[in-house]
């Protein structure tokens, strides 16, 4: 494509590279910038950069926290004796939208995934391991999608930890299957949650007890 | 919604103002910048702000450009007497991209719209009288889209250029090539009926002298 201007293609090429968003819809975004004020521009070009280098993970949790300890773990309303183990990010803020799960939160940053190469070592295992270890958690909620990878994760820490004097649940299947959480209306969402049901079960869901 | 962090906040906040973006997309782009390289999110960022800051319009054609003349403008091998008028950039983009117009352009940035609040003195319509006085032009050619607002600039300009020695002349309309008759909306086909062509001329698609 002939941008005429070295500039253009630059940013058009650089907003390209996010994904779903192709050139043609890049280039509208360039053009749109245009028509913003420099301030508007700046404003976004720095606050992507800032967060990139800035944004942490939180020590307890592994959530994004912009300090070492995020609110929810450091929130002393919270019940940290349940621990709702998440895929990412974007599934606690999914379930702290519903606004009634009052636990804290455990994010994997991933799922098993042995077609993409992700094993049990990538995620964030070996730190919920050892805040089951250290005694205070009562409850492990497994808020997971219930996909393949989702459905292997879960089992492996089923594995892992049903030796351990920790309660293993599940949210309810009322979450579509094949369906990501964040997607999840709130209600159904919020729902899962309050009925959940021992792992056990929820792996032979044939057999309701 | 709560993000445990002011900076994603911020980032999905700055994101979700580009139009077509919503918080959830915006979402979605500012996790997947953790994903990528610093280096990458300090590209995309300062190419942003840099675009905005140094991008120019060519003083002629009004096409934007990184130099005072643009490219188009500046071409020893280009048709300076042939103007295509356009809308905006992304027209020049579109035409440039058939690699078959060997003229210059002339870009309004934008059409005459009452209804927006756009008359003809918020368009770059001056320095295409301008450029038509100045006597170099022998034809200007109209290629802009069949809207109400399309409509009313081209017979705009035509009334205000219908006096002077210039040729002034509008893209074909008509059925797309490769299109099938019957999804054709009426006013096309009728028209495309009534201002058919010699059978010869249309076997002869690029350079009609």
């Amino acid at each position: 494509m002939n941008y005429a201007s070295k500039l253009l293609e630059q940013a058009v090429d650089e907003i390209s590279q996010l994904p779903g968003i192709g050139k043609k819809t890049a280039m509208r975004l360039a053009l749109h910038l245009l028509k913003r004020e420099a301030d508007h521009v700046h404003r976004l070009g720095n606050s992507l950069i800032k967060f990139r280098d800035e944004i942490q993970y939180c020590k307890v949790c592994k959530n994004i926290s912009d300090v070492e300890i995020c609110e929810i773990c450091n929130h002393p309303g919270r019940d940290h004796t349940t621990v709702c183990v998440v895929e990412d990010i974007r599934d606690v803020i999914a379930i702290e939208q519903t606004g009634t799960y009052k636990g804290v939160y455990h994010v994997l940053g991933g799922l098993i995934s042995p077609m993409d190469g992700v094993g049990p070592s990538d995620l964030h295992l070996g730190s919920l391991f050892e805040r089951i270890e250290d005694g205070e958690v009562k409850e492990l909620i497994f808020a997971i999608g219930a996909t393949m990878e989702g459905d292997t994760t879960a089992f492996y820490m089923y594995q892992k930890l049903s030796n351990k004097p920790v309660k293993l649940s599940s949210i309810a299947r009322g979450i579509h299957i094949g369906d990501a959480l964040e997607y999840a209306d709130e209600i159904t969402l919020s729902r899962s949650i309050a009925q959940r049901i021992p792992y056990e079960a929820s792996i032979r869901p044939s057999h309701p007890e």
